[in-house]
């Protein structure tokens, strides 16, 4: 992968494929506009004509209803035509093959497509081939990246504790399966987080993350010691059939977020977490429903950090 | 379940859960803003604004493509942006509860949730947990109730005969298991109908339903007799497999409304069924598709009447 | 079937059901039409309100995705509220009759009902029975025909070669069992093509088809030969496994298009394809990619021709 094929060259964000590399600037003007989309809710009319007459493809290779609802909500907010297409159900289940779908949806004058692929990479081979005016967002592809997720993380962050240079953000759970994770990471350390933390069984973490900026703590009162910010990961249930992982009662006795453990966070520490939760798995129901809980704002600033990568994009040709 | 808690604190609509013990004085404006919405049809164009920028959601945990097809076009005569999302294959599957779904769909700005829910009571456990602005609409629950199907039948009946007080109502079918009988007995002994009959066999129709101020007959002749209208049930095949239910061709025999019977009732009744008719088992063809027959207009006031709820409860915040 | 049931009594195109017997006049004023709607996609805000407050029911009782995207799109594009029904798992199901689920819905107040159904015939059976002010689109009748897509391959002819009576236009594949050909081929006749070749081996190329005003090669090089247009169909392989029928390698052996036969043709041919391709058995990838191929053109086109299709039948009543 080329190292910035989502800038343009004026440096202008005109696919979103992933947080790793993304130039701050870039990365603080996302998160800006999304505050801006933010108060939104509360108006009487929640639509702005920004994408009137653009047609966004919802292009969902993997099933997630909650992802590509928050895109479709945001695109609807912004007046574009959305069009949902069941895939499962459609050509490429003839033998056509992904550039060709891609090219037909581009024929009907698509303008954005929003992917979400097992395989990673697939969005990066879409942008590829697209012509200068059509878009692309990765909505999670494979381990790989899951780019919006990331940005709804930081736009939260930033919400909460304004000044990311003095904060300390322990990310717990299944960090190596975890393309949130990823993207989360990438974000903090461009953003200037002094201190990044993965925490979890070794199964889990992987033995050295360095090179990433981030560290490891294999223990979880090490690992919230202090935070500001604390990142709960969904256990993929389904991904711990394998027999060195642990269970999910496992994983709640070693890792599960109790008050007891969220006590060694700072007081005002935050609680976040993707979703959707396992109560009692990684995160028991008094955090996850507590004072300290974010989770619920997460899901908000998801949809104000969609319309604004949509809307930064839409305006950045090749 | 507490009396009312489909109303505000100033009386006004703020969810549709259930026909029972809803207010006259609420039913009637409720079938008056409907009034104004039926000859909608004809209008050049018709849609109107007053659910500009609101978020109606269809939460179909139970499939019924003809019921959510309603809410949608009257979601979108309305203006609002409607999302259907697909229950079965989202995070309620990956063992999110119910409420969790709700919240997190809140987040994103949910102004109306429209509920289909298999287990009795699932509406009114939503509409206890969402925050003073948002609102739910039941639009079946279980054997429960389906009040925009007993709100569309009493608009029908009021086209055809103005005067309540004054009508003889026969239900005929298996109205043990029918919420659509359940939400229009309630809704006509509001509404003042002097004599509601309920008819059918002894295993599908209670023993006594004075309680109810429904007079009961197992006897079809006796029921049609002297009747304005009759609402015929559709008999549910698939619940029909119990040794002591009647065959399809045993009720055709015993209750299925023929010429014959049908001239038992007053000239000038009218003849209702929810849909989709099973032809030639609770009604004949000659029935179904006579002169008497008002199941297609009942099928164009269902819209009306739910642009009515849609429009009232979107008014009337906590 | 009545000879010009797609017309009103002033000739005027009130459902589109084929292109057999559709007069040139009609004809070309759709393509006409369509033309203007071609440029269409290269503006800012691609919409238009000439649908605005109408409403579109797509029927697909047989799947396709990439078709019912093409309705969805082009009515939203006429700013038409579109509703997509799954019929799979709707009433139908439940044993109610096609009409019935029609009456249901133009009691809902369809205006127009696009239709794709397995059975030859079907959108005539709609459009005898539904009311005046309501239009009935053919979008593909098992094997009868397909008027949507012969109107595309008609606008992308008459842009790259404007003067139809100067052509020849060789359709290659499977013949007998393409409502795609059928379409064509009713719609060059009428345009005056002076030559319409069908090509393919006799198991897909009926022996006779001078009643039809086309010549019957089975010899693929004396098909090509000083051909302006080649349409290749698709070889649907799910019909090939009859043991009379070629298999795909064989088909591409005896029948696929490759340069080497394309030069045959004339030098500026155009090459056609309704797609989706199956690279590499009817059509070589350098071919279907190549500076001949005017594939997604079509695409572009189909968009056109299906605005121009619901403008033009909105406009005209019984």
């Amino acid at each position: 992968m080329t190292p910035h094929p989502q800038l343009n060259s004026n440096g202008e964000l005109r696919h979103l494929l992933t947080t790793e590399g993304l130039p701050r600037d870039v990365l603080l003007h996302i998160l800006d506009t999304a505050q801006g989309f933010v108060s939104f809710g509360d108006r009487e009319v929640k639509k702005v004509p920004l994408l009137r007459g653009k047609s966004v493809f919802n292009l969902f290779f993997e099933n997630s209803t909650r992802t590509r609802t928050t895109f479709e909500i945001a695109a609807q907010r912004l007046s574009a035509d959305v069009f949902n297409l069941d895939i499962q159900r459609s050509s490429t289940s003839k033998g056509e093959s992904l550039l060709d779908t891609i090219a037909n949806l581009e024929a009907m004058d698509a303008d954005i497509f929003v992917v979400r692929h097992a395989q990673s990479g697939a969005p990066y081979l879409i942008a590829q081939h697209v012509p200068p005016h059509v878009h692309v967002v990765n909505a999670g592809d494979g381990r790989h990246a899951h780019p919006t997720q990331g940005l709804l993380d930081m736009t939260t962050i930033r919400h909460y504790k304004p000044d990311f240079s003095a904060l300390t953000v322990a990310i717990v759970g299944d960090i190596v399966h975890s393309r949130v994770a990823r993207s989360a990471i990438h974000a903090l350390t461009t953003l200037g987080v002094p201190e990044v933390r993965a925490v979890g069984p070794k199964t889990l973490v992987p033995g050295d993350m360095r090179p990433m900026g981030v560290r490891v703590c294999h223990d979880i009162r090490e690992g919230l010691q202090g935070a500001d910010v604390v990142m709960m990961l969904r256990l993929q249930n389904e991904r711990m059939s394998g027999g060195l992982l642990p269970s999910a009662s496992e994983f709640h006795m070693m890792y599960g977020l109790t008050p007891e453990r969220l006590a060694l966070a700072k007081p005002d520490a935050i609680v976040m977490h993707p979703g959707p939760i396992n109560r009692g798995v990684e995160i028991d129901s008094s955090v996850a429903d507590g004072a300290q809980s974010v989770i619920l704002p997460q899901v908000r600033f998801g949809i104000a950090v969609r319309m604004a990568v949509l809307s930064i994009i839409a305006n950045a040709n090749a």
